[in-house]
This record gives C-alpha cells, structure tokens and sequence, in this order.
C-alpha cells in the first residue's frame, strides 16, 4: 500500500512535490488543497481532486501525511502548528533565527495529536544543515562556510521590482570564486559578506523610467544589496522571459578543520549542490522526509523533528539489507 | 562525565583515535588494549595505560565504548562479534561485499548482551555512503558514481613491493579528471574501470634489480592494475621518504538526477573529500560515532547499527537545542 500524500497550497513548490510524488511508486497523491478557488486550480496528475484549504481536516483519515507548501513569512508558522493537530507534516520552514519557535509551537501540537512533524526540510535548511552537522561532529576543531548560487533569490527579486520604473527583474545570488578557492585551500579565511557573494541583476524598466536612478536604488538598498558588490544590467522583457525565466539555485557548505597531536593534519569536506530547479529539489527532499515521517509515525514515534533527528535509512524506499549491500 | 573510550590495536588508526579523543572534551581515553607487548607500546597520552588484549574484557565496566582498529581481512570478522559481547563497539570494517556477513555476526552478539555496535564507519563504507544514500532517496531517478583520491592506496602499495627486486613502494589512486567532468556534466556517463581512475607508482628498486621486469610486473598485475592506466616512476629511497610519507587520501561521491513532470531538469549533487591523513580522518568519524553507540544505548537502543541506522543529531556535543539555533 502506498504512502498517502496530501499537498496544502499548490504554486512552485505544490507543483514540484506533485512531480516528486511521481517519481517514487511507493507514494500516492491523494489530494492537493488551496486557499484558491478548486475548480480554478489545474493540476497535472489525473483523477486527483483539488480541494478548498479549510476541507482538509475533513479528509484526516485518507491522508497520511500532509505537505505544507506556503511560504514561511505569515504560512507556516499558522499552518504547521494547526495541521500537526491532524496529520504528520512536513514543511519547509527556511526563516533561519525563528526555526527554535516555530519548533516550540509545532512540537507543542504534534505531542498532544501523538503525529510526526518535520521542518524545515528542503536544501538550506536541509541538506546543507544536514553537511554542516556531520561536518562539525566529524572535524570539530574546524570552520564551516556556506556559500548560495550561482542561482535566483526569489526574495531580492521581489525587491527590485517593488523599485518604482522597474517592471520586471530577476536577481542572481552568486559566490565569488576567490573565496570559495581561500576556503578550500583550508586556510579558515574570515571573509565579509562582499567577499562571499555578488549580486547580478537583470532588470526589465519601464519606458522612460530613470535607469541611472533604478541602478543606485538597487544598488544602495540596505540589508538586500548595499553590504555586496551588484551588478545591474538593463534588458528587454523578451530577454528576460528568454533568458532568465527559469529558477536554478545551489551551494556550498565546506568545512576545513585540523588532525593530529598537534593539529599538524588538514581536511576539507565540500558538499555542493547544483540544481536546475530549486523548488523542484527542495520538493524531492520534502517528499523523503514525508516517507520517514510516515514511517517513524507507525512506530510510534510523535512530536517535531528536523532533519538532524532523523536517521537516513528512513528516508529511503529501499530496505535496511538493500541499502547496506548496495550503499554501505 | 566523560565517555570512556579503549582502544583496541595501536597502529595509525590507534593512533588517529587517540588524536581524536584528545580534540573531544567529552570523550576521556581509558586505555589501549594491543597483542604486542605492552610495554614496548608507547602512546602519546599522558597517565594512560597500555594494557595486553587479553585483558580488556576485565575492564568492561571502566569502559563505556571499545573502539576496534584491526583489520577488515582477519581481525574484525572475529573481534567485533567477539567483543559486542561485552562492550558498546564501533569498527571500520571495510570489505563492502562482506558487510552484510559482518552486520548478521554482529548483530547477533549485541542483541544478546544489550550493547550497541556500531560498524563499518569511517570514510567509505561511512562519510561516502550517507551520501550515496541521502542522495538516492532525494534524486530517485539518478545515477551515484564514487571516485577515489588523490589518495595513497595501502594495498596497491603492498603488492607492488612484494614484487621481487623492490624494496619500497607508494601507490596513488587518481580520479580522472574527465571523467569527473563528464559526471558533473549530468549525462550519466558509463564509465569504464580505465576511464574512471589511474594509478601512478613511486617504486624504489633493489640494486642491479631489472626496473623493466618490475615496470611490466606492476602493470600487468591482475585485479591491482591490469585494468587500470598505470604510471611507474622509480625513485631514491630518500626521495621517496621525503616526498611520499604522508597518507593522504579523499574522493568525491557524485549524484546526478532529473525531477520534473517530464523529467526536465537536471541536479548534480556533489561530496568530496581531501584529507591530508587518512587514518586521522578516518578516526574523527569513528570518534563521533562513539558518542553515538553510548547515547544510543544510555536511551536503550542495542544490536548492530550503521551510519545509517543513526540520527545525525547523536554525533554532536551540542546539545539540540544549540544544533537547531546554529546548524540548521
């Protein structure tokens, strides 16, 4: 029998777990539900209804775990403690400084409904959380550094567009690669937010809009661009749509750290992501974490996890012998 | 209080989980178990004492991990099962076709004497399959390559000099670099045992010794390096003490992918490691997987485990609370 998956709210991420559901026989799409209009919400997998957001506590038992596809600013800190009353769930939570709360509010309501909550799961926080953990216990005597990109923050394109004159725009967070070489070389650099990242820019203006205008805007906005180098190229809408229409991201996580008597011995461990879609990834390792989720929920096991307390062999559809004669 | 850690066999792994203990503020070295005569053993740790192997199971109740450093061909198969009986392990045990033989051996005496054993970590079988599996379960639809080194291969080195006419030896196992390439590339390549790795061979031969007979030896040699590309460079004896001494070794493990609803895109996801000391490196892993198997059975938890049968978060000294706020 298959896993039964609910999605909750269906834009870019919906979608991409929709494809991972797919891609893994063991898993079944049984609803997907939003905050739209049903009947105007087209998806892609046949005889699998869309239904109202407020209709899914109804459908509690058909369902055995419930993906939490909105966003983390205003969603997922309503949405994960309320539905972790009913289902186990998994979201993916990403506002770093806020993860202890929103682990507070949902490990309070998944203890009293007895279900498995996962958060933040997806590839940072994730994955790379995931590097960052095993890299540390491993060389403890160590530096990590994170890197993001080449790839589109969503977040500083938005605020580039919100630029009056500005009618479209995409940004590319992008690290710099003599950072990147200084960290592998394992000599702990301390390096500045300038020196880690640059921030390109490819901005559509509205007719006669002020481009030099636009450009220092950009450039000197605080906390999304004045503390980077920004590059800000000006181009047409086809372009845009030709060009930078799609939405790859990826990373780094590199840890340096020391061995030895007398700590006379140097290791580099490099995780690295590169991903043509970033919500199609992120939603390949949510659908993971909902098979584990389901399966620790069967044993027994209840109340708000992250990536860090779940042990590998539950996230994979092989068994524990299949996995140690062929991945061990 | 700290965890009591023995050693069991003083040779470069002893030695690396001595290091490593001594990096660790909540691991304490107990004592060092060898079959050699223990007082021609000298370990680096002050007021720590060198005990005969035969005495280590009088110690069980002093000792709350014994860490195994023999080797996988004979040692472990005997050991691991033999001390599971009386101690929480952890081993290296490294012969990938034999690991299910180990696991079942194993398993069986820590079920019985309710302790946690905890085999094959280190690097690869370790590091490299947590990677091999947690990128299987997030790119489902993928293909995994593992490549090796830069790295000094014990083994390749040994046959070389057992080669007549050779008095010393070093061999390094070097990824291709093209092949490397093409995997990134996400075409997944099928790549040939030739096209994946080559090898080259620092020899230092015996006087008057016939240096082509051994060239043509060494590449010839079945299993070793028939297979393989095969570089020989004969070498001084000092040249080869002062430049090849070390024990560096590393690798990458490779995962591409595709997701979407027809398969669209394409992710790579990369892990690589350089390490200037394989042993030392090797026992960082199996350190942090000592503090493992002693949570683990503190909780209750017994019987034989790998790396993927733990929760990352049991590798740390932080506590959960500091892991969310910092790592995640």
């Amino acid at each position: 029998m298959c896993i039964r998956i609910g999605i909750m709210g269906y834009g870019n991420l919906g979608r991409g777990i929709e494809c991972a559901i797919k891609q893994n026989s063991d898993l079944e799409l049984k609803a997907v539900f939003t905050r739209r209009a049903p009947e105007s919400v087209k998806i892609l997998t046949e005889g699998v209804k869309v239904y109202k957001a407020e209709d899914a506590i109804k459908m509690k038992d058909e369902i055995d775990v419930l993906i939490l596809c909105g966003g983390s600013a205003t969603d997922l800190p309503k949405q994960t403690p309320e539905y972790a009353k009913y289902f186990n769930v998994v979201d993916s939570f990403d506002t770093h400084a806020k993860i202890p709360e929103h682990f507070a509010a949902v490990d309070a309501a998944a203890k009293i409904s007895g279900k498995v909550a996962v958060i933040s799961s997806g590839w940072d926080p994730g994955m790379f959380s995931l590097n960052r953990l095993y890299a540390e216990a491993v060389l403890s005597d160590g530096k990590d550094y994170t890197f993001w990109g080449k790839g589109v923050s969503q977040g500083h394109s938005d605020a580039i567009r919100r630029i009056d004159g500005v009618l479209d725009a995409k940004q590319y967070t992008i690290p710099i690669d003599t950072a990147l070489e200084a960290v592998r070389s394992g000599k702990n650099p301390s390096l500045t937010t300038r020196e880690k990242h640059l921030r390109e820019c490819f901005v559509v203006a509205k007719e006669g809009a002020d481009k030099e205008r636009i450009e220092n805007e950009i450039k000197t906005m605080p906390n999304y661009f004045a503390d980077y180098d920004t590059i800000v190229h000006f181009i047409s809408l086809e372009e845009l749509k030709e060009n930078h229409s799609g939405i790859p991201h990826g990373g780094f996580v590199i840890r340096s750290g020391k061995t030895g008597w007398e700590k006379e011995n140097t290791h580099i461990i490099e995780y690295s992501l590169k991903l043509d879609s970033n919500p199609e990834f992120t939603s390949s390792v949510i659908v993971a974490y909902a098979r584990a989720a389901y399966r620790l929920n069967k044993e027994g096991v209840f109340g708000c996890k992250t990536v860090f307390d779940i042990a590998p062999a539950y996230l994979s559809s092989m068994s524990p012998e299949e996995m140690r004669a062929k991945l061990l």
